[in-house]
């Protein structure tokens, strides 16, 4: 993907610093998860990060159906029941959306505005795709396996479902599943009532919400989801490299107490554990390292337990703050292909896997503002 | 409180139209209701709007204590299990944020910046409070009752818990009580786990949420939380009214499908119903206005069941297109106590209450854009 990056602005997309109304209603609707969602290996919902590009639909579960068909020699179709009849599996999996980050580029990209924090590790219970479509048994010509959503709306200029493809080889894995329950409840609503694809590895865009259809087709589907659509590109001109796998990141526990506006961190002097979770999608993340100038130097951070294939992993790092004075917090990820975080910004036109290192200001000192006395004579 | 409105802009509030980074921060953690759960009557978890002062704190049920004590001849001190083993009522609560409505003030007071959705009706569970005052007997110079939080920070140059007062005749209203369950589920982390304070008919702010103490004082409580935030002023300088009760409001469900960014929506020609919920905390809703033509013209629509006096009502209202072009929808409600939505902002320096009527742009026409052909076959 490094061909693609570079560091100049586009001048079409020259964004000032600022957030449009128009971004703002879509940062009032989708949320990110409050970076203290950190502490809870599995992240509750309400807590979990939610995209939704166009309306969350309210469905009816008696009526609503499953169809599998297209390129396939057995087409048919599930009730809700006949879904959660079948054999299930429930997996941890870490989802971030593509977008994350984008805030961050300038010149920025108009959509979701994200900054860091579009992510979440729940626990998702459904049953495996691969039966499923082998139940169906896809013809000897099946190339694409299309996943299509109840929700509709206009994007690019297109009037559409939204659906997104994978290669029939990537859809045939054995751990893409049909989920209807999250964190040992029934999907709510944002989340995909009553069933959403889970793509273990894969940006948020892939796990089809509100699933509908399962449709084997011939060709490359090139709907708008899929193409031009979630794209590493330099320009809008040109196509370039779909997304696909979640590139390594890190995010840390912000210490201390929040400012409540500049959301800068107050510490006192002494000694504190830093700590985060870290996640990528094409290895395990095999190292995090610790940075509290700024990135000028590192220090590795002790990995906590494995969170297995598809889940995020802790880690942390002790921190004695001896001296008073501003600090600038990062971490950095690796996984087991050897992918780093990047320092700086890698700018696409979309604004798309912009996975560099989180800086969280950090300002230390003893009483360094009034404090309101307790009024309950607890300190 | 009209007296304290004004059309100027002060000038050293001359914030642009657009969202700074600082304020996208607290967008990107908050966030509003989607408008498309004014399906629910009863919105459910993940999709009710919230608003975090500082961080949500991690609490241990197990360790977790609630003490009653100030000013009262009996102080104690309560377990989850003692809060649970009392008496338990089940109220449908609307709630909203008094900064609902922030970023559509010129110019904009710099804070959360709400759109009109910061809002949700969710069904608390819980246990009366007044008998719990009752028990710890508040002595003769009683003036506030002093609601704490266990989440700290740092707001307008001051650390502190988040904490909040009611006089003690309006803490001891029959109808507020202490929550520790939502939908029928235990209080997730960020809606105040393990418990909070519900005070049906008041703006957000009041209910307190991971409460630790209720302090009887024999003073008006100046916390920072209480004064000089939510309030309703015209300059920095003045104190003004403080925040109470909840002025009444309505919102639409957006008809038809939306366009991804600037979510306008786009309808065919037909018969369609435009419907949605209004509320107030000064009294019942006694009438709910549409208007298709931006606020120039209005009709009366029908108002669904009585939510009671602390939930929502719906409201609906047919609307036959005969003609294609541009619309601008509104909506108004009005109150027992004769208040009625503004048509215009009511400016204030803090962003409070700003009840002014919620516009949306429809797009009337037939194959406006093109339509992305159904893969699965099913239009």
């Amino acid at each position: 993907m490094s061909a693609l990056v570079h560091q100049e602005p586009v001048p079409e997309l020259s964004n000032g610093p600022d957030i449009t109304l128009e971004e703002l209603q879509l940062a009032a609707r989708n949320h990110s998860m409050p970076l203290e969602a950190l502490q809870y290996p599995i992240t509750p919902v309400g807590m979990h990060y939610l995209l939704t590009h166009f309306d969350i639909p309210r469905i009816d579960p008696a009526e609503w159906r499953l169809t599998i068909g297209g390129r396939v020699r057995h087409p048919f179709t599930l009730t809700l029941e006949d879904v959660k009849g079948r054999p299930a599996v429930t997996r941890a999996v870490t989802l971030e959306c593509a977008g994350n980050g984008r805030a961050k580029l300038s010149p920025r990209p108009i959509s979701q505005p994200w900054l860091f924090e579009a992510v979440g590790n729940a626990e998702w219970t459904g049953t495996p795709l691969r039966p499923i479509l082998e139940e169906a048994g896809p013809l000897d010509d099946a190339v694409d396996v299309v996943f299509t959503g109840l929700d509709r709306g206009v994007q690019g200029g297109i009037e559409q479902q939204y659906e997104r493809s994978l290669r029939l080889t990537e859809a045939s894995r054995e751990d893409l599943f049909l989920a209807y329950a999250v964190n040992g409840q029934p999907l709510p609503p944002q989340h995909g009532f009553p069933l959403r694809l889970v793509v273990p590895g894969w940006y948020g865009m892939t796990h089809v919400k509100w699933l509908r259809s399962i449709t084997v087709v011939n060709r490359p589907f090139r709907g708008y989801q899929q193409e031009p659509a979630y794209h590493v590109t330099s320009s809008e001109d040109e196509l370039g490299e779909p997304v696909t796998r979640i590139l390594p990141r890190s995010l840390m526990l912000p210490p201390g107490i929040p400012d409540f506006l500049p959301r800068s961190r107050r510490l006192g002097l002494g000694t504190w554990v830093l700590e985060g979770r870290a996640w990528s999608g094409q290895g395990r993340v095999v190292r995090v390292e610790v940075s509290t100038d700024g990135g000028r130097s590192w220090m590795d951070a002790e990995l906590g337990e494995d969170g297995g294939d598809f889940a995020w992993r802790s880690w942390r790092s002790p921190w004695v703050v001896a001296q008073e004075g501003e600090y600038e917090l990062c971490c950095r990820a690796t996984d087991a292909t050897g992918s780093v975080q990047p320092l700086t910004t890698r700018w696409n036109a979309q604004g798309m896997c912009n996975n560099q290192v989180q800086r969280i200001t950090v300002v230390v000192g003893e009483q360094l503002v009034p404090v309101q006395p307790p009024v309950d004579g607890i300190p």
